[in-house]
C-alpha cells in the first residue's frame, strides 16, 4: 500500500508518520512506501518498519501543479492534515481560504483528474459548529462556523463528500476532538490551557486557568487522534454511508475534573500549580463550544476512544516524559 | 441607489429587472442606476421610469477581472442569481463548480477588496438539503446536498456567510421555493411538471404527471420570488442576524391539490388535460424532496407568501395569459 501524509510536519501529522513508519501497516495492510508532504519537507521518521521506503516533499498543495504531483504518486490511501490553524486564518483571510480551501479542492482535483479515486481521510474540525448547542451535539446537527477557519472546514467537507459521491475519491473527513495533552509550548491557541493545566505542573512549572472550573470540553488524546485516522484509513467505504464526514470520539471533561485527575495522578502539588488568572475573552470563546458530542456514527463504525483524563494524564506520563515528573 | 443584477437574463432575473425598471425604486428607495448582467448581454427592460438609467454588460463572473469590474461599478445592492442548474451542474461537474462557486468567490473577492460591502442578495436552492425530512424542516435542519449543485450552493452560503460576518459584505442567501407556474417551454428539470400540469392544459394542451397524486412540494409563484428578493433587499442588517441564509417562504402543496384548485378554477375539462404517466426515475427524485419548511425565521423578517394554489393559477391566467385560457 501506498500512503501520502499532507501536513506531515505537523504535531498530529508526525505522529501519524512515525506510528505508520514503525507498525510498517495501516489497516493491517502492508505499506510498501511513504511519501511525506508538507510546506517545507518533513523529516523522515526514525525508525523504518522493514522494506518501508519514505520519501519527503516540499511541496504547496495549493499550487494545482504541486497537487497533481502528489496524484501521480498514486497513493492508495491520502491523509490530508494540512491547514492554517484557526487564529491565523482569522487574521489572515486570504492565507485562510488559499491554504484550506484552495488546497484542498487542488487535491480533489487531481486526483479526480489522476482516475486513481484513493481512500482520502481529511482532518476536520469542531469549528464548523456554533452555539446555541443542546447538552450533547447529535451527528445531525446544523454546521454554523464562527470562524473563517470553521467556514473553510465546512467547505472542505461539502467538496470531499460531492467528490466522493461522484466517485472521484473514497473520502472520510473527521472533525477531531481538541487534542489534550499537546506537548511542546504553550501555543496562543485559545483551547491552548487545555493542554497547558496538565502538561506545566508535570514539568514543574505553573499554569494560568483562564476559565472557571465548570467550564467542559470535547477532547482526545494524541495517541487517540492518530489512532481515529489509521482507523478511518481502514474502514470500507459501504460501511461509511452517505454521511462522510462526522464527529471523532471524545471524552467530555469539566476543567474541574481534569484538575482532579491531576491531583490523583501526580499528587495535589502538582495540580497546586494551576493559578486561577481569569480571561474573559478566552473563557467567552471556550464557552462557546458544545460540551459534548453523541457521535453514534463514530461508535458503529468502531472508531477507537480514550478512556477518561485519568487515562489521558497517565499516558501523556508515561510516553511524553519518560515516566518521570516534578512531583 | 445604484442596483446590480447578475444572471439578469434568467426567468427570474428579468422578472426582477423588469420590477424594479417600472417602479424605480427598491425598498423604498429611488434607483438611480441600474446594471444588468449575464453570459451574454440582456435585454433592457421595455418600461424604465423616469431618470433611471439601465445599462447591460455580457460578463463572465467566474474571471475574477470582470467581478472585480462589477464590483467598481460600486452597486448599493447585488442579486447574485446566476447558476448553473442542477442537471447540468450534474452533467458538467467542472462548469458546475465554475459556475456556482468560483463565480461567487470572484464575485465576493471582488467586493472585499473593494470595499464597498453592499448588500448582496444571493439566490440559494432547496437542493442544500437532503433526506430522511421530518413532516416540516426547521429553520436549523443540517444541509445535506445529493447533488453537485446543491453542495455548491452550500458552499456558496458559507461563502457568503464568513464574508458577512468579516464585514466584507453584508449578505443574505434565500433557499427560494420550486417556481410554480414557471412561463415558457416544458423544460428538462425533475420539477418541470409542477409547472406543466398547470401550464399546458390552461392552453389547450396535454401536460404528463410523472408522479402519483400524494407527492408533495414547497412552491412560490414567479411574483413572489421576485418580491422575496426585494424584500431581502431591503431588510436592515441588525435584523436579519447572525443566520445569514434561510429558506424562502412557500405553500406546501400536494400534486392531487394543485388539480383540484386546476379544475375549481378553469374547469374539470381542463384539469382532464393532465395525464398520469408514471415515470419512477422523476417520482424517486421528487420524492426525496421535503413536504414544507418551518421558515421561522422568513416568517419574523416579514418576506411575502402566495395566499395558495389556487391564487397562484389565477394569478398566472391574470398575468400571463391575459385573463384567456383555452376551457
Amino acid at each position: 500500500m501506498r500512503i501520502l501524509i499532507i501536513g506531515a510536519a505537523g504535531m498530529i501529522g508526525a505522529r501519524l508518520a512515525e506510528a505508520i513508519a514503525s507498525a510498517g501497516t495501516v489497516a493491517g495492510r502492508p505499506v510498501a512506501a511513504m511519501l511525506l508532504a508538507d510546506r517545507a519537507a518533513p523529516a523522515v521518521p526514525g525508525s523504518l518498519s522493514g522494506g518501508l521506503a519514505a520519501e519527503t516533499l516540499a511541496a504547496d498543495v495549493a499550487d494545482p501543479a504541486a497537487a497533481r504531483q502528489l496524484a501521480a504518486w498514486r497513493p492508495d490511501v491520502v491523509f490530508h492534515l494540512a491547514a492554517v490553524v484557526s487564529g491565523e486564518a482569522e487574521a489572515d483571510f486570504s492565507k485562510g481560504y488559499r491554504v484550506n480551501v484552495d488546497a484542498t479542492w487542488a487535491l480533489l482535483e487531481a486526483f479526480r483528474l489522476s482516475g486513481t479515486a484513493p481512500r482520502l481521510v481529511f482532518a476536520s474540525s469542531l469549528a464548523v459548529y456554533g452555539p446555541p448547542f443542546p447538552d450533547v451535539v447529535p451527528d445531525d446537527f446544523a454546521l454554523l462556523p464562527q470562524s473563517s477557519y470553521g467556514a473553510q472546514k465546512a467547505i472542505g467537507e461539502f467538496l470531499l463528500s460531492d467528490f466522493t459521491r461522484k466517485g472521484f475519491v473514497d473520502g472520510i473527513g473527521i472533525r477531531l476532538p481538541t487534542i489534550v495533552v499537546r506537548p511542546g509550548a504553550p501555543n496562543a491557541a485559545a483551547s491552548g490551557f487545555l493542554s497547558g493545566i496538565i502538561r506545566e505542573p508535570l514539568r514543574g512549572v505553573e499554569a494560568p486557568l483562564p476559565v472557571p472550573r465548570d467550564v467542559a470540553a470535547w477532547i482526545a488524546s494524541p495517541r487517540i487522534a492518530v489512532e481515529t485516522l489509521l482507523h478511518a484509513a481502514g474502514l470500507q467505504s459501504e460501511r461509511i454511508g452517505s454521511r462522510r464526514c462526522l464527529t471523532g470520539r471524545g471524552v467530555s471533561v469539566t476543567v474541574g475534573e481534569m484538575i482532579e485527575a491531576l491531583s490523583e495522578v501526580a499528587g495535589p502539588a502538582v495540580a497546586a500549580r494551576i493559578r486561577p488568572t481569569e480571561d474573559p475573552v478566552v473563557a467567552r470563546i471556550v464557552r462557546s463550544w458544545p460540551r459534548a458530542f453523541e457521535t453514534a456514527q463514530a461508535r458503529e463504525l468502531g472508531f477507537p476512544v480514550d478512556e477518561g483524563i485519568r487515562a489521558i494524564i497517565e499516558a501523556h506520563i508515561a510516553h511524553e516524559m519518560g515516566g518521570r515528573f516534578v512531583p
